[in-house]
């Protein structure tokens, strides 16, 4: 056992520690290892009011092309030390694409998908395969595919976009490639995944797809999110339910790193608290409420996107019928085995309503 | 090396073995093991008309209830010596269900499933689901899943049943319950498991499913096998296509010993010649053609049903615009690690036509 | 509800029914599911001094060649009606290979083990790998892997086959080449896979196996499966114990088809009665006792071999230190998903004592 | 297309956006989705001279206990700003306990290795078996089991503690426990793992693993692992050799998250240059040599530990006969589908040799 150790001792020994890249864990311990996740994340809302006219007004300050590529604006979230992240683990933005523009083709290792919230008749082509893209439709772009959007009509389009790429970065596993010479890759056709692979449970036998660990399946309609989602409610009896996107092939989440979800609530319709590890963004499709998260009231309405972080207490609260689309990292924690939940009895007491800084721009007309 | 051995030293021998219940290899060594499968199983056409007529009269002269159960005609392969099976791996059989009939609830470990060849309104309960059977349609009722059949209507309907029962046979592992004391199930709903587990690849997320290893989709539509099929066509410019009914938690074989499957040709379409490993049972539900096994030609149209034995060459030569609904024992030899294919590159030479033998009584009038 | 039907109608309807190869469910459905397994398969013994004299006497008798391929004496159940097979799903046999013989080289899809049951320094090769063999080893010939057998000594050398032959050749799925034009492969080294797959949970990080399914380890010494059961039972504190040897790759079963055990009872060790579906074959390595098998008492030493059939009720009751080897068939009911097994709680009445026919040719000079 | 756009108007914007959270992903593109990996982890090497002589420091100067827990120092990668991680994913240290120490009982969601360098007889208790440690063993204490460390012998100890900590922490998925009331757990016995799951592939039938994703087997001796890498090297007849440390119940990895590697070297060995994804921390068991890491070479012998980053090309060239023992996060990249690697065809120029800096403190007798 140490006997009478003087400081100094001790400050030369910390500081040949310093010198020769060396920390000591003793001092820091129970910050590395928290009881329970302490996330920098913090619960955040972006009002869609504002989304919608800075992302107006970037269609009109600023051109896409090679060199910036997408037209995009990054959720960043407050806790994060103005990182462009939405959470430690998720990318979020919206994206917009004015008439009869194009977002040149590229390809990447983070996986992305796309929601749209307002527009039609853009199209995203993913290896040659021309997705359309209606309102509440999800298109993946999966690790590794070419992609690019286009948009052949008179109008914007604005939608989600949800990345893997806090993660891919941390993991120091990010590739990226442009598409050359030309912007665009040759379209192939409109929505071939969704003939080859959009059966309902009846798939081709004999056609292997080139996406082994993705869905083959690129696009999944607005329409059929909303009879499964309308399907399984009324089968439960229930006023909210939660449906994932999944990979026809395997069964699995439509991307191995990203799980989409579709939440729907009727009016009235209240949450059980629940916590998880991993972080969620969700994207306000269509209704009205509020979310609960630890202990503080998000109201939202369309268009608002707001994140939940690792093992926030988390309850939903409608006031008109609701559908929350939602990205989580839950694949990534689930593969890796420390994937964690809990359903908690109590509601939570509200402690403070979240008031999002409006700039005074967005007040100009 | 023996030297010299008298006959008689040898009978002695071989007397002795049998005595003491032991067969000697070498003798038999080529017919145990046979350079290429050569299976009992004979390739065989039943005529719906035939099946159709008997099935009729069986519903004429037999009741069913508790004792028999179930008012089915096996077919019988003529080449395994009476028994009631269509291949030496597949049940396949015509049921009979008459206006206003039931047939008693039974739970068993055998797989089945059911495709839908005439007559509408009947619905089958599985578990307390009550699945509706329309035409082209596919019910399932998994190993150990209850089920009973009800036809409220004033029409009789017949379908195709399709069982995994001679391997569950052979392997010794065929448990069997009645429903008791009633004769049918309380029926919860109907088509619950469409409404819970029937979206297009979008699926609940907190569910778990009671049924672990088939699909807890229960019910397959012929309207989604259409237009499935229809899409494959059309996205691959081909003029046949083969899809699989999939248990969408896993993106498997709907059961997993018997593989669905829809083959649709287009008139003047071919089928490369084919062979794998199990036999098959295909059921034609629309069109006419004939298919080319082992060199002999088998005529079909609407209702026909017949057998292609293990690695017997297959060609498909369709007429006219043709659906052809297959099972097979695929899955099973594909999860022993045993399944073998091949297309070849030359059609068969055809050197003989099946000609089925008519019951002379389906003649009178 | 069919009304006051003649006999004679009944009769001809069940005579057209044949005549066109329909076999009506109705009369047959018990026997065809049976409340639990019915399986022709009986409990059966093989006496050791019958099995080694009858080898013997092959030896003596009858050499081995292209013709034959090999002297074996296949345990022919008598159940089954005179099948060269030891129950309906597996194949068990006594090897006798001479001084300085050697059984040629072949292939086949049956997977094989091989069990040394007396004798030393014969190798089978296969796939170029010889794998010497000693007493207690385990040697596999997976799945269409080449293999002969060489014995250089000058003394003969008895071992115990186990295939699932009879399951493949229900599943119409046997395939077998002849190795050409000599007799035996060439040896590229001895216990190859033993150097590279025998590590303890230690295994080569850039190595693919040629072996996808089956254990790419082919040889299991007698001393590592004595070492591994003394450490459990040590462990566990038990009087008997049940090891699995397993595929290093995948944790499971060393062939995907056959289930490899070893059983330790400690003198006065009874285990507790058990049934599971599938049938087993046990093999006395070491030591004395008694099985009862559905009530009726097997005595058994050194290289006796019986047969256990699916869902026979099963206890074991060593009198010394014994080890039981034993293959099954559960890989594939576990596939299949229709393995089932219990333990009963209370040890069965004896009620009759198995007597082996033995040959008064045995008893002979 | 935008038109003549004032700089004040951009500027504007841009504060608007930095106002509202959000990030413009344009300027940023390029910096998010480099071409290829661009870590801020550096490589790196640590001399056991200086790691020993601090620790041995530590040992006089810090005592353990339940506030510290832990007399361990972390390898603090130079690119990661002062962060306690050997890179961006992955725990490095070495952990000293002295004469008669403990270390008290904790458990966390990171999975740990240790890997023994120098001293005899300690044992890390895992969920009470106690796990004896002699040099080149290894160790595991898989996720969210209970782990302590007893030291009952005269001499210190030292060994090399590997954890997932890093990427745990970046996906906000840490939860920590401490063992109370008492620092030690119960005991339940010695090296139980070893006799239970310890088997050349002959593992337990019955027995379940409380350790479902992680290997039930905690330790794996360094005998083990010099007879299976020696085996290994001898079959091939090269000079290097890579062996992985694995679950027994499944094949892959010994934790889901931490690769483990052992590289044997023989003199004049040098390995083919080779890059991956995700990083690795090499602990020089055994030897001497260098490797060459993005043309920089770093002399190692005994004890010495280098990082090598995502992406940096590595090649090895031993001096002596070396063992290297490894660890990385190849599982958590395969997991996720984004692993990648790639042999090169041209050894490296080498254009510097790194040179650690000392401590004077170090030089002090």
């Amino acid at each position: 056992m140490p006997r009478q150790i003087s400081q100094r001792s001790l400050d030369e020994f910390y500081a040949d520690l310093g010198r020769n890249d060396l920390v000591p864990l003793w001092p820091i311990s129970n910050e590395l290892m928290p009881v329970t996740p302490r996330p920098d994340t913090v619960a955040h809302l972006w009002r869609w009011k504002t989304l919608r006219a800075l992302a107006e007004r970037a269609g009109e300050l600023v051109s896409i092309d090679r060199g910036g590529d997408r037209r995009v604006l990054a959720l960043a979230n407050p806790g994060l030390a103005g990182a462009p992240y939405a959470s430690s683990t998720l990318w979020g933005a919206v994206q917009y694409l004015g008439p009869r523009e194009s977002a040149p083709g590229h390809r990447h290792t983070p996986g992305a998908i796309r929601f749209v919230l307002e527009g039609d008749g853009v199209w995203t082509t993913v290896d040659g395969d021309a997705c359309d893209m209606h309102p509440g439709d999800l298109v993946l772009t999966p690790s590794w595919c070419w992609h690019d959007h286009s948009n052949p009509t008179d109008q914007p389009m604005i939608w989600f976009d949800g990345l893997d790429l806090p993660t891919m970065s941390a993991l120091d596993a990010i590739f990226f490639e442009a598409y050359e010479p030309d912007e665009l890759q040759p379209v192939q056709g409109h929505n071939i995944s969704e003939r080859i692979w959009g059966g309902r449970a009846i798939l081709p036998r004999d056609r292997d797809s080139q996406l082994t660990s993705s869905s083959p399946l690129l696009v999944y309609r607005w329409h059929d999110a909303d009879t499964a989602v309308d399907g399984l409610l009324r089968e439960e009896g229930s006023s909210l339910a939660t449906l994932q996107y999944t990979n026809p092939l395997t069964g699995g989440p439509a991307l191995p790193t990203l799980a989409c979800e579709m939440h729907r609530l009727l009016p009235g319709a209240r949450s059980r608290p629940y916590r998880k590890t991993g972080s969620s963004v969700y994207v306000v499709y269509r209704g009205a409420g509020c979310s609960i998260i630890d202990g503080q009231r998000f109201e939202w309405s369309h268009g608002d996107t707001f994140v939940v972080p690792s093992w926030s207490t988390l309850e939903h609260d409608a006031t008109e019928p609701s559908d929350l689309f939602a990205i989580s990292d839950r694949p990534i924690l689930e593969a890796l085995h420390v994937f964690r939940d809990e359903w908690l009895d109590t509601p939570q007491e509200v402690t403070g309503t979240f008031m999002p800084k409006e700039s005074r721009h967005e007040l100009r007309p």
